[in-house]
């Protein structure tokens, strides 16, 4: 049987791993680097030099390869996720065929697994294939580094905060029955189309990183500074990642 | 003017500390550790273990001091909670007094300083008394740990999760417009007040630690085995902390 360990780096700063992130870095036969198909070379690098940095360990061998790229295309959204994740898991297969069925693989996993990442679910149908153990190692999300930098809390006292997508917010508004939402991945600054009145806004872009930038306030007063902000900072680098807080009165 | 750092440590595996909160651990002038008000004294013990094991630099002081208990018979919850940490903060200020005003101090949060702690609120307080600046280094929250433990994502491909707590599900049900909720602070397996037919949990008690403890399943198959379990385990330990998630079909 293999086992294959997902592990959370956290956003992209070194210093975001756990312990037991490196323990399990170095406790792998081999080591996946997905290198293809990650448009944004800096992650690639970064992801390549936490390896260099962490593992210590000479008897890990550290592997790249190339990543199936989604059909972007395709006009089911779920579909074309599905087909992407499918073309994924045979690559994996392929990666994992020189240990032979036995040992251990690790994958790096930006953030932590759990929380908007397709590792788990492309395990799931290797699982059904090849006799496999899956473990977890839990990482910091850009949601926790979001609030940490902002230095807030994500709930209110004893109140829920709801985690979601800029797609939703977009089709659907303020997610009812709460006055927190968190949002991930979101390509267009999808809080432009809520109605501003009392509700405010913690934003951060490369958040970890070196180039983070952080901007918060009034939706009304900081939403055309976000707006600009974020595409001079993606036509700059290439490529943006950003995350953020709302909150409604 | 004081640097107070907020350091997010994980759910008491020691291996969940980042290399960043081990860095600020040995950066601080004097580390503050609450020792009584925690009525968990495994928790108390396990947090001086972490000062014990990742402290090297011999300049800075651990300092133990006593936490005041919460009113429980206050009759608003909220203003409870409110009148605690204003006591806690008083206890921090005097904490903080050898420093004569500059320095750095660093203070041990359970998980993450962002998710349902008061860490950060009653660093507010301390604000408005004296020149402050507040930092946070994220930690692994127990909602992470849970879900490492079972393997699973939080989220359905593209769905949003709701972070509740036990009091919220008990007084309200299962959140409106979402399929999954994360459930924190629950002393009474309030999943057992919902409809069970479709509802799946996976639940965990002292999660990350030694002693934990996973169950998952249907809501109609398990609830008996996890509220024994629960009731037996915290029999057992004096203490419990457990957490889980839920989601329907």
């Amino acid at each position: 049987m293999i086992e294959l360990v997902l592990i959370g780096i956290g956003t992209g700063n070194p210093d975001h791993l756990t312990l037991q992130a490196i323990k399990a870095l170095n406790a792998a036969d081999r080591v996946l680097i997905p290198l293809k198909g990650e448009t944004k070379a800096d992650l690639a690098e970064l992801r390549r030099q936490i390896c260099d940095t962490m593992l210590t360990n000479p008897a890990t061998q550290v592997v790249d390869f190339d990543l199936p790229v989604r059909d972007a295309a395709n006009p089911s959204y779920r579909r074309g996720v599905d087909d992407w994740h499918d073309a994924i898991a045979e690559v994996w297969l392929n990666a994992l065929a020189p240990l032979g069925g036995k040992g251990r693989a690790a994958l790096l996993v930006w953030g932590d697994p759990s929380l908007y990442d397709s590792s788990l679910r492309i395990a799931d149908r290797l699982a059904k294939r090849i006799p496999l153990k899956v473990t977890v190692i839990p990482g910091i999300t850009a949601l926790q580094v979001l609030t940490a930098a902002h230095a807030i809390p994500l709930n209110d006292i004893g109140a829920p905060v709801v985690i979601t997508t800029g797609r939703r917010l977009r089709d659907e508004g303020f997610p009812a029955g709460c006055d927190r939402a968190a949002v991930f991945l979101d390509g267009e600054c999808s809080f432009q189309h809520l109605p501003s009145e009392g509700l405010t806004i913690w934003w951060g872009a490369y958040v970890g990183m070196a180039e983070q930038i952080l901007i918060s306030g009034p939706v009304s007063d900081v939403a055309r500074q976000i707006i600009d902000t974020r595409a001079r900072a993606r036509a700059e680098h290439g490529w943006i990642m950003d995350i953020y807080l709302l909150a409604r009165a």
